[in-house]
């Protein structure tokens, strides 16, 4: 499958216009320079001044970055901050804007140091929703990927029986998802069964599968550099009452999270939604995570659906709506989908049924 | 396989001895959490006093956390500055040392303005080399994921042939490391043929091997928590000249890095001899890397091996020794072994063979 070209020149002169007054801004992150310039490769940097840009790769990414970023000047450095030092004294800059999530300390005092005439301006929240709004080309990769993971999971639904490691559902899983054409997965696979279904974010391990068990499987591919994220608990054997009725309880407040979606709502408006819903069932301080959180070429980012986040959801963003419950040392119940924003309301990108399903 | 437990009090108080000044140390990356605590969770901190110690987890992680790490105080934040905080007063701390290349400036200004009384001292390289020298039980463990992974090239050797793609190799190998209990692989695999093979840091794509193509495979697995790491350059079908010259000169330049390395002499020294045969010989341009880096619970750690670091190499550290030449829009040769630092020389961990293989 084809996907639109990136359309870097807008998604740049977007960024700049957000800091007419700073001489150049420094991006750091790698998805946030890919998502700029459509280089894939790390540890670089990005420098975007009025009229200039810079992309500066150690050697290891020189060929790589000149083929993937045609008609971009390509600096090669040996220290990251000495390249960043002599592009800004090149261009005469004043002051820089930097992503102060991503700088770290060590390299701040070098530059600091190294440039005692120019401004460091950390800008934290800078960056935070700059990529939030997916368009149609990200939105398509993002359901592709969905798809591709989708029909992995239903390909390996055969495997979740009583005697089978989770490790050993977590590779096929994996597998059968890069054979699908996912570039890569989005995240280590969690198949979580038992007790280890209380630990939200469990790492397969060799336990087997047990009669009567919880198993969770959170799990995601990527596609174009763009990622899918869904949770999937199923039943093995015989789901004891106290299991139908926590995933009862847990699908209501996310199908109440999903029909509250759409553009104009707040993010903590929806967390406080399936939150409520959950302390008012008694289970509240078992739900110990968000509600969800934005997906695209990072699988966690902005905005974040938390207690309290004043962000606004807005049409073309892509999030994750995720309730869960969790109770120590016996097991856990998680049910989550991705979904693409509408002014109307949500549309779901995950294609997995959430029905509780006892196999 | 079992492996020796961690001794976490030994390193603990190895650390602290290094800062006798210090009211805290803490330590943010997940890595060196998991050297000297056995938590394998992410987003943590742990702050060290010279008579208490805590482990700060997010809601995700509080129960993985009490198992993995009996007896030691963990401590739920939901912001990890405020966690921070709130156990720096909790012991009466006036000063805090911490990562300073792990530590964003974001939360730094925010731990800076919350604790106006408490000195933060960057420790830019403090922990740099506290991983390098691996005790048995580490060593056990890379020992044990070369062998998974060369096991595992070993058997998807008969795919490398014409009309093959990059990705459906790299896929693969992948699994079948998976397979042989790798419990991940070390790093996306690189599988590069033809003009890829140039790129150091190549991505598998659909390319298929053609006839005459080097197939450059960069790959490790891991297992309990530690990484292998090899490159073999195979040649398919009709190799030129050029390229087996290319192939004698890398090799006879790996060749004598590995004989130069034992306890006493320094990481540049290393780098210098690999880089200076290829230099003589009209190559040094195209080996746009350092001649090697540390292994252990991150793939690329202390100490680098690269022009210059005066690092002297202890007897128990494991390093690869990895130089190459690249020859932008042609093709290009690496050949990486990981070894074992030894008071008399090294000992090969990787187990494949480096000599020229044309399939």
């Amino acid at each position: 499958m084809r996907h639109d070209p990136i359309p870097c020149a807008d998604r740049v002169g977007r960024l700049r216009s957000g800091f007419p007054e700073t001489d150049a801004l420094l991006i750091l992150s790698e998805k946030n320079i890919r998502y700029l310039t459509g280089f894939t490769g790390g540890d670089g940097a990005l420098m975007a001044g009025p009229d200039w840009l810079a992309l500066l790769v150690d050697g290891r990414y020189v060929t790589q970055a000149r083929a993937e970023v045609p008609g971009m000047e390509v600096f090669e450095f040996r220290k990251r901050a000495d390249g960043i030092m002599a592009v800004a004294r090149r261009n005469g800059v004043g002051s820089i804007g930097f992503e102060s999530s991503v700088l770290s300390v060590e390299e701040y005092l070098r530059l600091k140091e190294a440039l005692p005439e120019v401004a460091l301006l950390p800008l934290p929240d800078a960056f935070q929703l700059f990529r939030a709004v997916k368009d149609d080309g990200e939105i398509d990769r993002i359901r592709e990927a969905a798809r591709i993971a989708g029909e992995a999971l239903a390909a390996v639904r055969g495997m979740i029986r009583p005697g089978v490691r989770e490790n050993e559902i977590a590779l096929e899983l994996e597998y059968r998802m890069r054979r699908g054409e996912a570039e890569q997965v989005s995240f280590e696979t969690i198949v979580a069964a038992g007790a280890n279904s209380a630990l939200p974010h469990a790492t397969p391990g060799r336990r087997a599968i047990a009669d009567g068990d919880c198993v969770l499987i959170d799990y995601g591919a990527v596609c174009g550099g763009y990622h899918s994220d869904e949770t999937c608990t199923f039943v093995v054997g015989r789901a004891s009452e106290r299991k139908r009725e926590v995933y009862r309880l847990v699908l209501e407040a996310h199908d109440r999270a999903i029909r509250a979606i759409r553009a104009g709502v707040s993010c903590g408006e929806i967390d406080r939604i399936a939150r409520s819903f959950l302390d008012a069932a008694g289970l509240g301080s078992s739900f110990s995570h968000g509600a969800g959180h934005g997906v695209g070429l990072d699988v966690h980012e902005a905005p974040r659906l938390a207690a309290g986040r004043e962000e606004i959801l807005r049409a073309g963003m892509v999030v994750t709506v995720e309730p869960g419950v969790y109770l120590p040392g016996l097991w856990g119940v998680r049910i989550e989908d991705t979904v693409l924003v509408t002014e109307e309301g949500c549309e779901i990108l995950t294609p997995s049924s959430k029905d509780l399903t006892i196999i």
